[in-house]
């Protein structure tokens, strides 16, 4: 528990969520992190401070968008091709972005990243993008994240946490929900138990994923268009570290939805 | 699309949360929704804010509370105690309120609720709870929430939101969010497609959860412990509707994750 107050709890019990001016159209070599910091420094940004910001423009600035017209789709891609109705050389793109293809119904094709995150397409997304290609997920996004809170905690004077977002479906549950795809600066999941609140109650709850919450939050307000990409998560109080997204990544053999199950639904 | 701007999206792109003041500790029957009125008031509700509510406070006003020393474990319940190393009793009280288990590993049952939920223990709660007892979610949560949502709106003179949240593990990703588990006054899961931003750019996001988004940013600060419960969520822009629940639980029949698959993660 920080000294400062109970960790994702505002000392005044207030968080503000504020959208950033709008970005122009990212091209691979953007100085993204320069043009996030001034739009953040224009939004008051302060130590403390979270950026959340949707992958699409880091990838576009680090260059992850593929010709579909460039690719060759080998035979893997163009078998998943047939059984989907897809596009070969899409198919191509997202085999490339997985370790595997976890579940298949009709069109959806639902993967593991190289990153360990499970989603529709690994990540690869074809819309709201020039005619003819497709942004991946950025290759190291704890490193992207690290690049931008760099260069906002500089601009902040004080330390700054930054959140990259993609919206992911859930099994369960319906919608997509914004998560983090790459962290930095802070913890993503917090451990609150044994800590007291304000009031000195006892606080219960445990392995929070504040990562997450913070995309969600977010996420309410940014990436449903191209134009506005970011926004400023301020008021909660984070864990100063370097921030991982491995710690919001349950492994396959931790989780039992991925495990091999008797009828009873027992791990086996 | 609303025409008061982008659903989701704050006309001045800024969305406040706002903890409410501590409630005293709820007991059967206390007037929970003229408790969360009163609070919400002092903190400047207005129409179009959200209230969040953490469950627990719900259950416990509506007696959703069973005393673990009344309950008389049937054959079921002792085998799956004998099972997971867990109280007879609670197996019990968490039998009776799952449709049925859907994964075991050692002492974590993860179960099917009556609602629909795939959540741990089926949401029977035994922490921050007097000795010997547990609480059950609501038996009909969106019905609370309407409960809640009809004295709000007629404090506030105009249409309040109301999320009631629970949290919950997630399959693939660690660490546990804040979902809703029950929903009034507003469309919980929101279609972008087709819709502009204010800028004029279309919109790409598609069945956006809105309301697990929601849950999941007051998540950041309430429910931690017993004492603050509520906060109001306000800049929001939602879809006037009743609202529930069943927008936001996806139905076995279609969840890939729950669906039978070959070796290769196709479902047969």
């Amino acid at each position: 528990m920080s000294a400062r107050g109970v960790l994702g709890a505002a000392p005044g019990d207030e968080v503000h969520i504020v959208v950033l001016r709008a970005l122009p159209e990212i091209v691979p070599g953007d100085d993204l992190p320069g043009m996030l910091s001034a739009a953040a420094v224009d939004a008051g940004l302060a130590p403390g401070d979270v950026l959340a910001v949707a992958h699409k423009v880091v990838s576009k600035a680090e260059g992850r968008v593929v010709r579909l017209g460039d690719v060759v789709p080998g035979a893997a891609a163009r078998r998943l091709a047939d059984e989907t109705g897809k596009d070969p050389a899409l198919c191509e793109v997202i085999l490339g972005e997985s370790r595997k293809v976890v579940r298949r119904r009709r069109s959806l094709v639902v993967c593991e990243t190289h990153h360990g995150f499970i989603c529709a397409n690994a990540g690869v997304d074809a819309s709201n993008t020039p005619d003819g290609t497709v942004v991946l997920l950025p290759l190291d996004p704890d490193a992207s994240a690290r690049g931008i809170q760099h260069v906002l905690s500089q601009a902040a004077g004080g330390r700054v946490g930054v959140v990259i977002t993609d919206t992911h479906g859930r099994a369960f549950r319906r919608g997509l929900v914004n998560v983090a795809v790459g962290v930095a600066g802070f913890d993503p999941v917090v451990d609150h138990r044994g800590g007291r609140d304000r009031e000195g109650r006892m606080l219960v709850a445990t392995d929070q994923a504040l990562g997450d919450e913070i995309a969600a939050a977010a996420g309410m307000l940014i990436g449903k268009s191209s134009g506005r990409p970011a926004a400023l998560v301020r008021g909660l109080v984070t864990a100063p570290a370097p921030g991982t997204l491995r710690d919001l990544v349950r492994r396959e053999d931790q989780d039992v939805f991925r495990a091999r199950v008797d009828d009873d639904g027992v791990v086996i």
